[in-house]
């Protein structure tokens, strides 16, 4: 099988974006599982190469046809952002947020053209792209309006967990308004693909209620018995594994325990909470948090995407210190998920 | 120091509850730190002794002062329930409902009249009590009930994590009405005095956010800005160490690192997913919870109470193979409370 090409997005050049994505590169099981093709600047990234890959060359291109896959070579599709250049580290800007946002849709428009096979996005600062005057919460949102997406969902992926949510950045109380039966089971469809994706080939999931004890038989609150069993029902009678509503508190110990193979959450915490539980190992010297591991998928799209899920780290963004581990373990997401997709 | 006298209800007979009171009373840590008294029924508590305890001898009373704390004497409160030994290990009725209910009151009496020092509770069956006729959701509420307490809170105690609750068996909707100021606030209080009677001097609290990031500025529900960030201001003013609103993905993953000695949750699940995630086990094989710990303890109570946070266990009641670790924990966390108390 040909070795895919994965586009990979600098992130916010003030952020630990640019850094991680070196670091990264320089892994050998990356390098002998696919042909990377970093999008954004080429400046920005020859200066994180300097202090992290020395012996390793630069190759700016302009097109995909341009790049050279040889052995020790990084290839940087250039957007040339001479503004960006000039971005401090740690520091909020709409000039870091237009360099960050534009090799996000230069990338999405590559991978809608096959030109790459999968995305992975560096992280992005929400503020930043505001600024910039792209009004969205996030890659998620950006990805889905690029892509002309109505069906899309956030999937966190680690070793330990796998969770799609049916809300995300709304607030708790919208959270219980969007819960319909048409939500649910579309996430339990999306969670199915995705875990085949991973290479389940028949994945077992769990679906959460969205109140305490899972309504108690609709003593607190019924959208468990108004959309959520409906779903799961209708779910199961088209062939999918799948449980459910399963009280809240218990469903994703019961996933940490391999009793599914995923899950879906009704709101941003439920998900969230369990999740960085599992994988985020906070440090009481440093005050930071130690080991993130994690990767966040975009599923539903017509092309690939994955992303570290953690952000521009700006309180060590310069330092050399940030964890590639994230990055590593999203690019090999995007792998796996392209080698599966084409079987 | 006296060795406090501490009651234990013995939970409903059908379940796990008499089985892991006798399996704690064997443990001798305990016997050396208290005078252990159970309420319930002799005969019961005898067929478990026969089982679990060879050797030790069962002292049937109707009043403290009647009881011999003597070595390998189990001294039981007998409220002579004749019917509820008719009842089958597994099966919910309103038999074992009214048994597993009058100890509870009964013990409640004894510690209001300061005959006990703290009580414990094994676990009851909320439907049991319900088809005996009395409508509560579970023992944090017959407590405020009995000892006519308004201002109460659930509070789960375990050595990685201490988690308060603003609401609980509601709806999340519900949850989202009852989230204002002076309730926030009472939270931060009970939490303080509750974390000191566990022996922390000068606790260090988080405070979770409602809405996915705390809201991210009003963006996405405006709770944050109403009612908790007020609620903490107070509570500073009070001169308790608190810091909040925290985004509750970050918060309970910075309270496993020792970052705060206890979380103030905003609704059930908040609080009961990364609780249950550091605490309980799931085997995988046997398809049940291997290792549960933690302790339920009520707050704002007259009284000392705590509680194992399972249930009554109805699939493995019966079968002698309950784990007594979660009412270990429970009776020595009531008698910690107590001595903090006495200081």
């Amino acid at each position: 099988m040909k070795k895919p090409v994965i586009g990979i997005s600098m992130g916010d050049p003030a952020g630990i974006g640019p850094e991680v994505v070196v670091k990264a590169l320089n892994s050998d099981t990356i390098a002998h599982q696919c042909r990377p093709l970093v999008i954004g600047d080429a400046v920005i990234i020859e200066r994180e190469m300097e202090k992290h890959s020395p012996g390793r060359v630069l190759h700016s291109v302009h097109s995909v046809e341009e790049c050279d896959f040889s052995k020790g070579v990084i290839n940087v599709l250039d957007l040339d952002l001479p503004g960006c250049r000039e971005v401090k580290p740690g520091e909020v800007s709409s000039i870091a947020g237009e360099a960050a946002f534009k090799a996000v849709i230069r990338m999405i428009e590559l991978a809608l053209k096959g030109e790459i096979d999968a995305t992975v996005t560096g992280p992005i600062h929400k503020k930043a792209i505001n600024e910039a005057g792209y009004h969205f919460a996030g890659h998620t949102e950006i990805f889905a309006e690029y892509t002309s997406t109505r069906d899309y969902a956030m999937f966190l992926v680690s070793e330990k967990l796998r969770i799609i949510h049916v809300t995300t950045h709304v607030s708790l109380r919208e959270a219980c308004d969007l819960i319909d039966p048409a939500r649910v089971l579309s996430r339990i469809r999306l969670l199915n693909g995705g875990l085949k994706l991973l290479g389940f080939e028949n994945p077992k999931i769990g679906v959460a209620g969205l109140n305490p004890h899972a309504g108690d038989e609709g003593l607190f609150g019924d959208e468990e018995i108004r959309s959520i069993a409906p779903a799961v029902e209708m779910a199961r009678r088209e062939g999918i594994l799948v449980e459910g509503p399963v009280p809240p508190d218990t469903l994703f110990a019961k996933a940490l325990g391999k009793h599914y193979d995923g899950c879906v959450a009704m709101y941003h915490d439920q998900g969230h909470i369990p999740f960085k539980m599992a994988g985020f190992d906070w440090n009481e010297k440093s005050k930071t948090m130690d080991s993130v591991t994690g990767v966040n998928v975009t599923l539903g799209l017509p092309i690939i995407r994955t992303s570290v899920d953690h952000g521009t780290g700006f309180d060590i963004a310069g330092k050399g210190r940030a964890s590639a581990q994230a990055m590593i373990d999203a690019i090999e997401l995007a792998i796996r998920m392209y080698r599966n997709n084409s079987r």
